[in-house]
């Protein structure tokens, strides 16, 4: 728990003097005042964070986070269970949405085995962290023991530390691979936003009418049996949680204490920030939402964190892939910020 | 005429059965069946524009067209029009907001003069096909005579068809330049979706209250004078459009014409799209809107040819910015279709 308290205790306040500045020089540029609208306030978001003026979005890492569920055994999900794992060696093999837009976007994309049901072949792309073999069954009782809620924590918090150390980073985005895992990620929007079960559960990959029912009353079954305490984060994560989201809380603090923005992606990752900005308020300034997805409840839960999306495309894949793209949008404001002329340097005229 | 009559009665319609087909493949990857959501859309529709199964989007050009104005002596702009030449020496120097962009997403910018005030020193990046020294003020009569606004159309047919015979385009984007454009784009608008003034004009590049009242009063002053005919979008073109507007008219029905797809920037390129979709109503399954920008006359037209944009950043600068991010987006759909592994190659269960 300490390098937990640690790493959220060192997570500053983003730099908002540096941001008003940065504003400035955005207004000196050849353009309207204004007139790129959020690509401007993404720019100036990076400034606040990084604390560099002149911020370049180089050295881009998605860490997709894999782990199983007990909770799929409900019959919660579209999807047999097995699938978690051959995803994952999908991902390895490049094949998968989320290889094809990191690719697209210039970033890397680090596997990351937090909590697989089976042994994963070593493979340079993977990182095993596994917590355990699938979480147990919430619908019958705790998810996860509380020393494993906070190890898949610390964990996640190690895998960004390693790849800063080693490779560097410049932003992350968040993304997840976990048969049913949307029905954890709805007991902990409904838990920590106070909100009606029904009002934060959606299809996922795509069942049916009967078994989103059914997974509705998975959840509220989950729920009663567990009661999570919507004050304590980690026993919302224990009770309810999963193993990758654990680890995506936290790489979302490591990044915060690092100064490296994080880009969220769909409805699994969107519960993870909620945790980690339980935990460490601050991080929510570290945080862009990269779209909205069609699981209901995402919605529900970035409006919580005060977030806008900057898409909906109706994605509802995770992953990452959401994510991915708004990377490259960041990014472009981040160019505009660095690369235009301003109107002394273009010898324009300035607006009347 | 005959150049624009002839380009029109080219343009097939979209390949609707290939779409289906395309479909199928798409329900054949490593991922819920549509669960990526509008970025399957995207590959879709260029599978149906280009009829290539596997579309590449490699060659990306941003035609940016730049013409001044005269209803700009009314006061209607924040800038003053000398910022049209300005900015296209600023274009050609790389240090617009689309000259970043542009690189971002791996695009090429076209520049043409098709109607700025001045003479223009020659650029292997600029090229000149003047219609006049800018339109004459449609607040006091017709903008430009039949003659030119059919020079106009004609020229951006014959811009695009010169850059696909010499380089090749897989894509193209729309792109404007032109202090005061958009006064005569709220003015096409009003005219062809039988909107009111008041509801499809607003602050352009930023202008103030009263300056707003007075464009206002502009416009319904150019539509009393003109009596522009809403049914013959040449006449619209004529008597309240512009040079550039009618350049990009004519690249987006050129576009159509050689199966390549078509993203529209803001407000002034929507305005050009609308003409074009007027003339040939088949026009419409070749345009991509990418975002729905500040002015408030966007959002009326982009519903009235029932475009539903990509995003809404506040943009509100032109010169194909929102545009360019557009493509890196269908791009990404394009690359979902050609790149991803499907369920039998990466043995990956499929859902029960």
């Amino acid at each position: 728990m300490d390098r937990i308290l640690e790493t959220i205790r060192d997570i500053k306040p983003i730099d908002t003097r540096l941001m008003e500045e940065t504003q400035n020089r955005l207004d000196s540029l050849t353009k309207p005042r204004g007139s790129l609208g959020r690509l401007e306030d993404f720019a100036k978001r990076v400034v606040g964070i990084t604390r560099k003026v002149n911020p370049k979005i180089d050295k881009k890492v998605i860490f997709t986070m894999a782990g199983d569920h007990g909770v799929s055994d409900e019959g919660v999900s579209a999807f047999p269970k097995e699938v978690t794992h051959q995803m994952v060696y999908n991902f390895l093999r490049g094949g998968a949405g989320i290889n094809v837009l990191a690719r697209h976007v210039g970033a890397r994309v680090v596997v990351v085995d937090m909590g697989v049901a089976q042994d994963l072949e070593p493979h340079p792309g993977l990182l095993i962290k596994k917590v355990g073999y699938g979480t147990r069954n919430m619908a019958k009782g705790e998810a996860m023991s509380k020393e494993d809620a906070i190890q898949s924590i610390i964990r996640g918090i190690e895998v960004f530390e390693q790849e800063m150390e080693h490779e560097g980073i410049d932003i992350i985005a968040l993304g997840d691979m976990g048969i049913a895992n949307t029905t954890p990620s709805s007991a902990i929007v409904a838990v920590i936003t106070d909100s009606r079960v029904e009002d934060v559960t959606s299809r996922g990959s795509g069942i049916g009418d009967e078994q989103l029912m059914k997974k509705i009353l998975v959840i509220k079954r989950a729920l009663e049996i567990n009661r999570p305490d919507p004050k304590d984060p980690i026993d919302v994560l224990q009770k309810v949680g999963g193993y990758e989201i654990g680890g995506l809380v936290g790489c979302t603090l490591a990044a915060a204490r690092n100064s490296v923005p994080v880009v969220i992606d769909g409805f699994i990752t969107t519960a993870a920030s909620l945790i980690a900005t339980c935990l460490a308020p601050l991080v929510k300034d570290y945080l862009f939402a990269s779209h909205n997805s069609a699981e209901i409840g995402h919605r529900v839960a970035l409006h919580y964190m005060g977030l806008k999306p900057m898409f909906d495309f109706g994605l509802r894949l995770g992953e990452g892939t959401g994510a991915a793209l708004g990377i490259s949008i960041i990014e472009a404001g981040c160019k505009i910020l660095t690369e235009m002329a301003s109107f002394n340097e273009a010898d324009v005229s300035r607006a009347n």
